[in-house]
């Protein structure tokens, strides 16, 4: 069985991610897309709120499950038996972060991952501008699905 | 008429800037260059200083004024009747991070962006570093138009 | 009266070509697309093969007329009265090279270059790859105008 | 069953290749690794080589097997059933022309590929540079397999 | 007499530092590691402490000493009687930043730059990112020398 | 004594070259720049006419000598008791090629290589692109060395 995971923050998922997420459904087995709780008090919504976007957005694929982890994703992997990250490039700056993350991963735990390119029409698409653009009024409904919509004008229109 | 806006934070307006301006007002029939106002609170000058030193600097060529702006770019421009957006890319890492921002404007309102080089003599040159020099007592009098010079070293002096 | 020209090769014109035409046909008075004819031997197409294609594609715009150059870029400008050029970028490696050839034309004889970015949705393409995926007999009947679908099999047709 | 296929021109394989390989075949049912044929008579070794020294090296993996195509990737990897292409990446050069195939391919076949970093201790090793060193008496040993080091020195040897 | 400077933040030093200070001692007659201490406030570890690690690390080369600046580096050097700053690369991001700097502090006071290559196994390897990883209990004994390790798991014990 | 190696095919030397060339000269106590012989059927001049260009153009700088070298520059330096190579990096897809290059030649031979960034003036200038820009007529007299002119424009007029 392949079991691979999608890491993120996902501060909310876009159209973009679930892009990668189905995409990556189709090759494996199994896709844990898992939101890093680390830092998660700096985000707009709470991990709990990004991982029920997540479930309302992608829960209807069928072997695909949505979690957390704290901590090292090294570890997480290994606990989940995991074979591999997959992750989604959009650009060329995101390349060699992700790239001295995997060979990072690699040297710790001989974690791989596996990189997919980004569909082009999402290739503008980042989580900061959706919510930098929502926050202006601005229309972004085609970049991100239902779920977050709804969600993505409440917060920000709460004072 | 073709109008066009040169948005920025100039916080302060460099030499680089100035040199995009005046090689811009000669291509367009009107160039607004714009001071973004969102996150003004942040900025070294207030959105009034940077304006008044925009004007001291490039208010003697005809055709360009200097203005500001709050909410999403894309707003303003269709207000204002603006073509097009104009920004100077100097390196590699402006072009992504620039070609992103002109992909969302192009989706989210039809609004053009053009992309001039920078002029090799200020390939190096950027805001955030003048101000880092500036503090330490560096000469930073071929970097910036003396409207900057004299505003830059009072607010460096006092306490 | 704003004069621009699009250079390239076209050989053949694309999908991505003929969007950034149309695109500054939008901006500009006049968009002169050039084809240059100082290595037009290496090419699939004759250089008046090129033209036809593009005068099929892209004639109909009433403001684009398709021409071609010998010799330096720059003369050709100075000769039809052009204020710029304007190029399409699609990637980082696009657009360092671009970078210099702009910044050479602007020391040689002060003429601007303004770069607009590339459709995401043809972020992938470029001449040289529809050609070697109709070699194979791959379909690349969205990828280029019908114009150029014809000559293409025809030329890939023949011993 | 997840079969994919790690293509290449392989004139010839270097270690760099092989350390994705045997990666790849831990990540996946069954690895091809394809020698492209389109373009053969360009090379230093021959197509027959190239896969005779693949076999070499890396026939001993249980789940790899060594095959050539001819035509367009696309179309070799659905007649084989192959559900991605794996490749792997070594600098950011690489990745922008990568990922253009990339799209390209998902544009004509919905073909995915999928991309490995490459080892670090590898990331400067291409198989043009390798050729270079061997052709004026540079030591190559730690960098290609033996079944490639002999045919090496034999191939640069004979007048 | 050649004596450079290899500058940086050194919160802490690690394998990837240590190896860039060794090369550089054997082509300079004299080395000097400094501690930049222009914002050490938002460092890990204080200057001082830092300044501890890399003489415990480095000190027992001959030619290499350890000092910190404050101020521009330009003004260090010249007090120092520096011929140029040495500076390890490992990415193309790092590069065009590194680039920028080394062309103002030319401009500014005629000093050189000179870059030299991280060593590959250390090419994903980033202060922020050990301490990172050490954060959340990963193992980091081969990317920092012994000087570090104590100090960096006191640290990050302490509440 | 630190004697170092400036490599590159000069074919012709431009003003970026000797830019570089006389900083390097300031930095070490011999600078030995190479015209690289292994292809020299392939440029303009003949590897004679390279070398006589580069000693009037360069020869009047005290610890500057002009040489050539045929087969592995690993092993001229190593002839030549050279500490390390110099290299100019205009651009970061120099920067790419010359990082791969560099960590080759000390994996092969423990030769170092230190790069120094163009000056911003020169960022543009190649030589293949002085060749093409003089082969239609255009004026490359700030861009080349005199000794560098009149052969251009006698190479390029003959038939």
């Amino acid at each position: 069985m392949r079991r691979v995971v999608c890491p993120g923050s996902f501060d909310p998922v876009t159209n973009g991610h679930l892009d990668i997420i189905g995409r990556a459904a189709l090759l494996y087995d199994e896709v844990i897309v898992v939101v890093g709780a680390n830092q998660a008090k700096l985000g707009l919504f709470t991990v709990d709120e990004r991982v029920a976007m997540l479930r309302e957005a992608a829960g209807g694929i069928a072997n695909v499950r949505v979690g957390t982890f704290r901590g090292l994703l090294v570890d997480y992997c290994r606990e989940q038996g995991v074979s591999a990250i997959v992750k989604g490039l959009r650009a060329v700056s995101d390349f060699e972060y992700e790239m001295e993350m995997a060979q990072m991963n690699y040297r710790l735990a001989g974690l791989e991952t596996l990189f997919m390119t980004a569909n082009p029409q999402y290739s503008f698409l980042r989580a900061s501008r959706v919510k930098e653009i929502a926050t202006y009024g601005g229309d972004v409904s085609s970049l991100v699905p239902e779920s977050v919509l709804g969600r993505l004008q409440d917060r920000l229109a709460s004072p």
